[in-house]
């Protein structure tokens, strides 16, 4: 089975995956039902490993929550070299140029990679690495803040494989690339 | 029953209703059935005029189509005066502030208005004045255009009504106003 780059991202309707702030409440705004995970587990089942900036790295880090990934988790950043001591265990940070960086990981056995935060998904799409994307919309328009998508060199045909509405409100479609390129 | 401002509009999967050069070739990439009209026939069943800005007035007269509506279209420019002689019997301008053309064009009988064109759908949800929205979202990033949304002073929360999926690949949600504040 042919290995994958996937986003798989909360985003509002006008393209935002975070708020003037940086907030993320918004993400909860319509209640789901106890134990819907809007297809969480069964994405999360199918990566080998996850790849995000910096930044969403640090926002992970923030959350009051204990580590939530028991995936390998590469922090993409061209700052930092090393991740603090409490995160050594649970991530490592990678640069380089992005065909690269995924070669590496791939020839390390990483196979499907989750793709996360907002420049990283940008710069993947522009370098045209990213396979599959689950785009997982919620109600709001938030009128500003971190966009999800960014100036592209050509546009990106996309084939889509589903949709699902959750919780009655939030509309979760799945993408995969129009056409698949080897590399 | 409630009158209501609509927007109906295709919009790429990164929120563009035209591409770079104002093309709108990419709305048609995916086939559809014969006979399948994405719920437009339905939605321009339901409204009373059309209200829309210039530069969709003049897209729409540079269609190679004989004119496509039957019901009364206003033209929103703050330049135009009048129409070209030609569409004197199919549009009027309109101009002044946006609740009070809204308020004029209730008055006048035309209770649901269907808004259209990016910088009128823009200033009408800066405005407050958009009651429901049926997105359907083509299956493409276009990576630049003209956007569908823009700034707003804050946060709109909606009410998701349903979504199709047309032709296996377009999908189509229909929104309401969160709050719906008489006026």
């Amino acid at each position: 089975m042919r290995v994958a780059n996937f986003v798989y991202i909360g985003v509002s309707l006008d393209g935002y995956i975070a708020d003037r702030d940086g907030g993320l409440d918004w993400l909860d705004r319509v209640p789901v039902p106890e134990g819907e995970d809007l297809g969480w587990a069964g994405f999360y089942g199918r990566i080998d490993a996850l790849l995000m900036g910096r930044v969403t790295f640090e926002t992970v880090c923030g959350f009051d929550v204990d580590w939530p990934y028991d995936k390998p988790v590469f922090v993409l950043s061209g700052t930092m070299t090393t991740v603090p001591d409490a995160y050594r265990q649970r991530a490592e940070v990678v640069g380089g140029p992005l065909p690269e960086i995924v070669a590496a990981l791939r020839g390390r056995g990483f196979g499907n990679l989750y793709i996360d935060g907002g420049a990283t998904i940008r710069s993947f799409l522009r370098a045209d690495l990213i396979d599959e994307l689950i785009l997982t919309r919620i109600p709001v328009l938030l009128g500003g803040g971190v966009p999800l998508f960014g100036e592209l060199a050509r546009p990106m045909a996309l084939e889509h494989v589903d949709t699902r509405v959750h919780a009655g409100a939030i509309v979760q479609s799945h993408y995969r690339r129009g056409e698949q390129v080897s590399r």
